[in-house]
């Protein structure tokens, strides 16, 4: 049976990258070992790490005065690495809040020094972006300001990313990075756990300026400061040899497919395939996000009710349809249409919904 | 061309495991999807998740009262996550000091409280453990008393750890875990990198008496706390999925092999066998750690001068030998013999170390 991956991370992979990694997996490229096995000092290793942050630098055009580093943690450990890193205790900062894991990376801020809501669209229970375009005049005590440019979990997504002057702008990008073109230079830093759009969990991607990593607090443990990592071109430790060896596989699909431009359309046409099929089911099927703020990756939408919603999963898993269901603190229905997700899965779940409409409508 | 794997980690790991992760590689349990693509929150993954830490408990005879955490960040992290999790500003932490881990160790707590060096081998460029058999009235201001059970580098070993009384026993043992039985309630935590006994880079084992755990700063990131990760059974933040499912198939391989004790006995022999080589070298090869101290795991030795050294090495990896150059920290050679090296790669490696002294002595 066929199976169409929806995950919302981690997430698929495409199918070409997933057989050139199992075709070498016991003997990588003539070394009679398995990837898995490479020291990191090894040349065999060391080609992939450093290829794969020349792929990225190509693909994302990052500029040569920002650094690519490759850690572990995901997200999650960027929400204190960040305020300890670029906190003191006389600046406070201000976080853009458009949804749960926003909400997170404000919490964890806090736990380190002092932090603000810039802006929030909780009240709406997060069916849009913030409407801030631009940030002037803010008080010259914040550090940074933050926000995540795409909200895995509502299904909403920024279109442009708000100017902020010299106050500098960091992003969590873990679920849209490498879907679109966007202007690196907007931002002092951003970062992305990898397991939605650049290959499998265990590495984290953080981009960042060199001037403004210069600027890093130096009393802090070493291994949670940014400059430890740069020095050491992310091998202070034991890097995560495979998640990064995946990466670069995925990198060099993604050039193959015609890079980042040839990469948005696709998503796009995915995406507008998928609300199409929200937006004329005659209301069976709501969209959760307003349409201005709706995003290409995470397609989230409700049914009349709970039951509906049971059955719809439980048909659609029948069908070969995984990992559709809604997260548990929002509920409803999620179509996560990452890189890796073809067309012919969105075309097939568009089928799949309008055959469930006509038959319960 | 056959090729010995004696690479200090990332390392060997055994030929079964990955011919069956590369079997199911696009296609796991008939699921249609990679490991690498499963949901965190899947059943087919929570299976892999609970299985390992199932195994983990069963192998090392871990009691109920313990918990097991599969972190990120190997040791390196754990470094900084005990004193900030154990630390508090009336306390200080005792190190003791074997190696350059140790040091590491060491240096990080000081970047965040009070902690200092209860005995150290250094002045001996340590060839030895410390001399330390039991710990008693030890200043009750002392938070807890750390050692690195395994000197990766120098190629020494504790045999018996010492008492600590009332004083709680922390270990490092990235590079010793599960190549032998030991008591795990000598510990109130232990924490192991995987990458050397335990399966690949990515993951990094956490076990720790529960009890102990409560006692824990309130104060800190959530991220760092090992609280956070208790609660959510390591699954707070997307786990390195597939790091995890090697390690369960690694744990599989284990008690496949007959548990702890075989796989202790099969590891006796080949350093026996190896250590014979040196000791029957007439001076050839000389041993860099003491006798008593010499590790089971790590096989250091020097040459008569660095350029017989470098041509060792040059003929050995002609030979199909990876990984025995030394750190380069302390030069030489080095030979890491963890669970998944065969007997035959040892048996192999020490004929070509009689062969080449009987060509250059």
């Amino acid at each position: 049976m066929a199976r169409f991956n929806f995950n919302p991370g981690p997430a698929a992979l495409p199918k070409s990258v997933l057989e050139t990694a199992q075709k070498e997996f016991t003997n990588y490229d003539s070394t009679h070992m398995s990837v898995l096995e490479l020291s990191h000092r090894s040349k065999s290793y060391e080609d992939i790490h450093f290829e794969a942050v020349k792929r990225l630098r190509s693909l994302l055009d990052i500029p040569e005065q920002y650094e690519v580093l490759f850690l572990q943690g995901g997200a999650s450990q960027q929400f204190a690495m960040v305020p300890m890193n670029f906190l003191n205790s006389e600046q406070s900062a201000s976080y853009i809040v458009s949804g749960s894991w926003s909400e997170k990376a404000l919490k964890e801020a806090k736990s380190i020094g002092q932090a603000e809501i810039y802006a929030s669209t909780k009240d709406t229970n997060y069916t849009k972006i913030p409407d801030v375009h631009s940030i002037q005049n803010i008080n010259e005590k914040t550090a940074y300001v933050h926000l995540t440019s795409n909200n895995t979990i509502y299904g909403t997504q920024w279109r442009d990313f708000p100017e902020t002057d010299t106050t500098p702008l960091i992003a969590d990008m873990s679920s849209d990075i490498l879907s679109r073109r966007f202007d690196v230079r907007s931002f002092s830093l951003f970062y992305a756990g990898a397991q939605k759009n650049l290959g499998p969990s265990g590495v984290t991607v953080v981009v960042a300026d060199r001037q403004f990593l210069e600027k890093s607090r130096k009393d802090i443990p070493t291994i949670f400061s940014y400059q430890t990592h740069v020095e050491k071109h992310s091998l202070y430790h034991t890097p995560p040899t495979f998640s990064i060896y995946m990466l670069n596989l995925v990198l060099k699909w993604v050039e193959e497919q015609g890079g980042i431009d040839a990469i948005e359309s696709l998503n796009k046409q995915k995406a507008e395939k998928l609300y199409d099929a929200i937006d004329h089911s005659n209301n069976f099927y709501k969209g959760h996000a307003e349409v201005a703020s709706r995003s290409a990756m995470n397609v989230t939408f409700t049914l009349e009710n709970k039951e509906l919603e049971e059955l719809f999963l439980q048909e659609a898993e029948e069908a070969g349809f995984s990992g559709l269901k809604g997260h548990r603190s929002v509920g409803g229905l999620r179509a996560s249409l990452y890189n890796a997700v073809p067309l012919e899965a969105v075309n097939a779940l568009c089928s799949f919904m309008d055959d469930f409409r006509h038959r319960h409508q």
